[in-house]
């Protein structure tokens, strides 16, 4: 389907469920993907950072998309993580992603090698050229350790080469400068301004972000709907009151011990929890070198869903 | 053939040749390899960051360790990168390159995903246990944004994770402290400790590691094992300024705008024009999205080499 | 005056006025604070980062605090910077700053020296057993280089180390966790929880924050206070507006060549450039080692506000 | 004295020893002093980052400068740390250490607020401009949070603004480029390259560097002085082993629980209760907010210096 112009409203990055032998487990996946379509979501983001796509060989990634694409077939706008170190290893995650059927590529800055902003001006055109697909760029400068200033990002909206934007910098500050630039340019109506942040979607939504891209939308998707349909309504206390339910809940992210593992291993490690002990997926499995979540550190993330209301 | 245990001298991160358009240039790598192994150099190593590893699609990657494992024929040691993420997609390189005929393999900490000590430790532990040949850990901060502390690798070597260190972290103090820490353990006298460093590789022969790993080889491999034969016969004087003049020419990485592009532009762009001035590849090209330097900037490389005596 | 509980609305962190020579140029200080209390600010910070209060000696900071504290005379709370190294040097500065009559300090995480949370606390706790007066605690990572995380922050509260907090970290997310553990607990309603930022404020009290305390305040306090009170009154869109009007306004920060001068310079540069093109103070000058504006970079905040209606 | 140049050998960053209410104990800061001097150290230097000057009020470190600079009387030049946030607060440092009759004083980039090289530069001219000693760069990125990069360095070393660079960013490959850069300019033959770091001094003088200041060398000088003179006399072999013995002892600064204190508390500790366990300070006491080591950790410093021979 055509990617909307602007894309809006809540966007989860689709978890991945892996079997005890750490397969992608497409029921699992099937499940999960009908659980936010029924929670109302308004565009699906697979192959994400809470997707582990760092940890998925690329036949993992493949199976993936194509499992997605062939169940929603067409009822929201599906996005693709293009995820890789530089131009010539995205562009052949674009390839296949697309072939399968994504309507919109999702790429980083590149990573690992050391980058000049002109190199990642560079970068985005060289992908853009060649994908058959909007693309829209991911800042997350926990993962890539460089941010995304909003003059690039406008420089590259501006010239065609970006539709959108997924910030996962925690930077609302430059999200906003990023909004007021859209606002002040006609040629840029298009452009889809969206946050990745679970804890201030409010925010983002009150300054003019179209949307919103939260990990803990997987395990909470009509939490977020409801959020962003308040937000829309312009009842900002109602809105309040649900993004502090969620950032509740997303307390979940701590249960790991942080001597034994990393934050990762925690947070992902507690999302799939929470989608297990919900029902939604057979099997809680990180991919590795993650650390696994112990017994009761489940049982931590099962006190987060009852306090929320969601078991 | 079998590892050296320990490895030993000069083992040049060869770069990759480019064609015009981008791909893999054969017979330039090839050239590029026996002017290496003309130079009397150790071993090889493929496929590290002086060979744009981050820039290479899968399939360029075979092509490079296929052809030079084919060309080399067993008459050094040939260590192959192993480059990726985290542990499923390094697996997946390890596959294809011990395939191919590497002698072992080269792994950085995992990236992209923040990690925990645990969560390395485990990362290495896995790669080892399913590659058919030693593993070798790369230590790259400036890349990997995380160190490898002394403690966590001589934990790694010590229970047969490890075969070896290639240390391009610029911490010659920790280096130090994992020679000692190999010494005093008897069980470790096969474990390789190698500095990736171009510039004081005196320093660390000197301190007792076993051999160097410098992207600068790539333009002076004689020069280099020069510098190595000097240190184990103890001649510190002829060895420092031997290391003094390469030192010097080194700043050829250094001929690149930093206004226009990026520190890895311009010293892989350098390396590259001296190769090609020296004739020895036949384009100076960098993979995408690197800039490319300008001709006067590939002019200031020339003056590095005349000055150095290699023009 | 008692220190309100909570602190809430506009708080400047009041620019200091240098003489050509760098001096403390008291008249203009005197008139920058009128120029604020005439804004109708809600209470005033000197000696903080918008003061260049890391530039400051000791007796300058103290001919600064004596000042003020006799100029405002009580009319409103007097929060006074006690920026230092570690827990003796800040001592230092808290006894003169409140035998001056400040009524709380500004005191962050120690710098300089490497810091383990346990110590932090133990800094804190240290100087409000020490304090005459309540202690803020003052996150600005940028400049310190530690984050202050929610729980160190709430756990300091709980006990009675913390009277508030100001926050200019631009983690908006981290702010909310503060606002809402003040929020469950009873005995914290009297913590105030303030922003750094001067460009989310809006978002900031939407979710809950009790004031701001932006360097662009020095400029434009009305602003300022016209956005609190719009948003006091719930008046989302309005406030939405008057913030992105500060937003625009705040683009003066950026008139400086960046390949002549850091951040700082070009930032508080501009402010004062501001504050002397608008016949505040007289005399721009920054102070050392500080980069001076140029000519036509001082005409650049100029036009800055024009466009903004303060000229 | 007049400063030595180039200032050579070994040059102790002389531990402030501090009474159990944290003052300054001067008996003990005398006793200290001729314990270093009996080792036949080259010069003192009082008020570095092992005299914990970040924790020391201006009060405390004139008592220090003072008291030294009387007890020397000339036997050996005296360096004076002059380490605040920025140029004004500098010289009143410079001031004071330089009335009480420091030989030098040593400075860092500013810090606390953010700097350009530019800026970097400026500070260093005006501290040299109004200092009536010679300048020493202190080079130090994990306090000031900025490396001196080799060519800004060599600018100032050229233009008559420092004598000397100390330093302390485990950087080899960036000495290296100082002192070759010293050596390739007739005018600066009396430039002294000093290296901070406590465990590659042999490296440190094998490629060129004047002289070592080693916060190690206040627990053991004479094995520090031992070191540098068979550096000077090119037996590198019982060089290194010496090196390696001192490196061994340094293994103290890990005794503290890095659950319970960071590494500066660890670190500063250790010297300190070495000191105290040799005999030489009255108490082991480290200044606030850092965390006291525990007996038993005390205990496992005597057990370096038992396995060191210095019991």
């Amino acid at each position: 389907m055509p990617f909307p112009a602007p894309l809006t409203g809540v966007i989860p990055p689709v978890c991945t469920p892996l079997t005890p032998d750490r397969e992608v487990d497409v029921p699992s996946l099937l499940r999960l993907v009908d659980h936010l379509l029924d929670g109302g979501v308004d565009a699906l983001f697979v192959l994400g950072s809470s997707a582990e796509t760092a940890h998925l060989t690329d036949r993992q990634r493949a199976v993936v998309v194509e499992s997605v694409v062939a169940h929603v077939a067409g009822q929201v706008p599906l996005l693709a993580g293009a995820i890789d170190m530089t131009t010539p290893r995205v562009l052949d995650h674009v390839a296949y992603v697309t072939r399968a059927g994504a309507d919109a590529v999702v790429v980083t800055a590149p990573f690992y090698t050391r980058t000049h902003p002109a190199e990642i001006a560079r970068h985005y055109r060289l992908v853009a050229h060649r994908s058959p697909v909007p693309v829209v760029a991911y800042d997350i400068p926990v993962s890539v350790h460089v941010k995304l200033g909003p003059e690039l990002v406008l420089e590259l909206a501006a010239d065609g080469t970006l539709a959108g934007l997924k910030d996962s910098s925690g930077d609302l500050a430059g999200l906003r400068a990023v909004v007021a630039g859209v606002r002040t340019r006609p040629a840029l109506t298009e452009f889809s301004a969206l946050t990745g942040s679970e804890l201030v979607v409010d925010s983002a939504l009150a300054l003019g972000a179209d949307g919103a891209v939260p990990g803990l939308a997987n395990v909470d998707p009509a939490g977020y709907v409801r959020l962003d349909r308040l937000c829309r309504a312009g009842d900002w206390d109602a809105a309040r009151a649900e993004q502090e339910r969620l950032c509740a809940l997303y307390g979940m992210v701590g249960v790991g011990d942080p001597a034994r593992m990393g934050a990762s291993s925690s947070a992902l490690g507690a999302f799939k929890a929470a989608l297990h002990l919900r029902g939604v997926i057979a099997c809680p499995a990180t991919a590795e070198p993650q650390v696994p979540l112990t017994q009761e550190e489940r049982e931590g993330v099962g006190k987060h869903l009852a306090a929320a209301g969601l078991l």
